[in-house]
């Protein structure tokens, strides 16, 4: 059995943790701040036997991989707005740092 | 030495950690949220020595268990309420999951 | 791959996390309560390659061991506040417990 901890980003989670219950993987969600990705992460721990460890990372690479994404930008603030033609922006969203920890024992009571 | 990762539901954590603290196991609270249990869990996390593992499971066994409840059931809405003798229902609370993982090293600074 | 997990105490957090994006290390925060140490702490997760591990340790150990910190005590509810010549009391703060776990493998996406 292994422990899979996965950082993701929170606008990420709901998409992957429904992703990982219709293949019957249950995760449990740790709050946590800063650090591997920017701002607004959620950790999942999902305790797998040694063969599915393959397939969630399969589906959490599907769920949060980094993609670009176009966003309007904000007008700038006292231009001349006349003038000025917004153009989408590309900004890089999503992304995911999994770690794969061995577990010695599980129980269920 | 042992991490002990455990999950529970939250009703049952105050007990567990005040029984651990009676048998001098220190644990680290972690607010987590639904996944293996049903919503309202809390993770445990207990650092201990090879030898207190099994003391450290039976601890969690013994307060954590999943185990049925009888609760007064809500009277139906818009039923004919003189008729109605409402039965209690049992109800499964409880329940724990448990991971060991090894650790390689431990500092205290 | 190591998998570093330190629960530091709250008024540390920050000085760690800086000190650590100093040499690059990257942290996940998570909100932990009571425990290991006095209320008031932060447990933070860093995945740190084999031959990082004692830097990072050294730098936990820089910004969060415990010590002594003279503080003013509150001056005693009706006594003789007169007489009273307030004395600075040690306190204990800070303190850390650290854990460094294997890693079977890490996957960023
Ligand atoms: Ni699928
Ligand atoms: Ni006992
Ligand atoms: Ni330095």
């Amino acid at each position: 059995m292994k422990m899979i901890v996965a950082i993701v980003q929170d606008k990420d989670t709901n998409r992957l943790t429904d992703a990982l219950s219709e293949h019957d993987y249950k995760s449990t969600k740790l709050s946590t701040r800063g650090g591997f990705l920017k701002e607004g992460n959620t950790t999942l721990m999902i305790g797998v036997d040694d063969e599915d460890v393959d397939q969630v990372l399969e589906i959490i690479e599907e769920n949060c991989s980094k993609r670009d994404q176009m966003v309007a930008p904000i007008s700038p603030m006292g231009g001349n707005a006349d003038s000025y033609i917004p153009k989408p922006v590309k900004v890089e969203v999503g992304g995911a740092n999994v770690f794969v920890l061995p577990i010695e024992s599980f129980f269920h009571f």
